[in-house]
């Protein structure tokens, strides 16, 4: 197909995706070469990002598109991005002998990126997603994750009992307002690995999910309401991570 | 001046902002009610709403505009945003006997925000923030603190040292990447309040901060290059939250 008519501005229903920018599209080369079905370069590309990012091509045998204006204009979603990486997408399976971060029904994009870096920085890089739920592919998710996204295993699964029974041999610690106990005072006395579980932005977890293993909360003030669900995520993965 | 010229879409030189919502309204309200200086609202919100802030409104003597449609329509982000709360900005000042946080320099609203409601909630309600620096005022930071902005104390200062001359009696707590402690073993073994400071986004503290007290780092491993800016905040926050 013309490539023109090939990269259109990125929806979920589309078999590729996008990193935009110098940054982002190289983190894609170095984790995920062989997913990478082309990078288009635009003619305002300052000449030393141009040399870079050429000789990564050429040593990972990956196709440079230049004369495509016209395509990234049409694409990217900031003027300054005048690098796209075109991203194959891909399925991928979770590890059993590892560590989970279980979302269920993440809706923020930005979020998502954001606990995807976080997490993998702690440690964890197996990460469950309920549906419906964001698009992990999203060029948003991949720029707030910093290039982490390519470096982590994913699967969404259509309910949580699929991935329980998948997975029956983890310890899961839900995370909830009412949860029974304190993350700080924790004490992990099972040396099987973990998945730790979290619901949406703005709803949480439902009551039933006290019911599948030890509910947790992190302790806060009542001049909020609840934590950001980033921030959640990331203090559980750098607690967990220094409780082990 | 009519409320047509006075309400234009939002820019940093105005006196006034806005919250946008229902519930980002109601919180300025309860918060900082002697700052409303009127609530608008559209035909479109449905008449519990309306209810609600009309009484809540009157209790608090604050004038409620109809019919300004097209004022809402300029001014709002978002189209489902049917109510705007008008907010006079105003000036506060530090608690020299409380913990705060410092931010040098942080540039992305959405990061500010979240901070903002993170500390709070574990009990850090004094920001101090170095300019050049993003605006506090803006709707965006008040969005993304889910009405926490009006909650806290904060001042502007154009440089480290006004600050630091100011709370010569704090003890200082620079974040950086380098830093010389961790985190996680940190020991607060001064009764003094502190400050915890961190650098903005991308480039961090410049080295000479660790002169000005004991440097900490979070400890993550090498697969990212950083925590994002609103992550190490609130992950610093909750620790020494349980430190004291």
């Amino acid at each position: 197909m013309a490539t023109d008519k090939r990269y259109k501005k990125y929806n979920r229903k589309m078999s590729h995706s996008y990193s935009y920018g110098t940054f982002a599209t190289i983190d894609l080369i170095k984790s995920k070469p062989a997913q990478v079905e082309c990078v288009l370069i635009h003619d305002k590309l300052d000449s030393s990002n141009q040399d870079r990012l050429k000789e990564l091509c050429k040593s990972n045998n990956i196709e440079i598109k230049t004369n495509v204006n016209k395509v990234i204009e049409r694409v990217r979603d900031k003027e300054s991005c005048n690098v796209i990486g075109v991203l194959k997408k891909y399925d991928l399976e979770l590890e059993h002998v590892s560590n989970h971060i279980v979302l269920v029904n993440p809706s923020d994009m930005g979020n998502l990126g954001t606990i995807i870096r976080t997490c993998l920085g702690f440690g964890i890089s197996n990460i469950a997603i309920i549906t419906p739920a964001a698009d992990i592919f999203h060029p948003k998710v991949i720029r707030a994750s910093m290039g982490a996204v390519f470096q982590v295993q994913f699967k969404y699964y259509s309910d949580f009992e699929t991935y329980k029974n998948t997975f029956i041999n983890h310890v899961f610690y839900p995370f909830m307002l009412d949860g029974g106990i304190d993350l700080k005072t924790a004490k992990l006395e099972d040396a099987r690995n973990y998945s730790l579980i979290f619901g949406n932005e703005s709803s949480g977890l439902d009551p039933s999910y006290s019911n599948i293993g030890t509910s947790i909360f992190i302790r806060h003030n009542h001049r909020i309401d609840s934590l950001n669900l980033a921030m959640a995520v990331g203090i559980a993965a750098y607690e967990f991570n220094h409780k082990q």
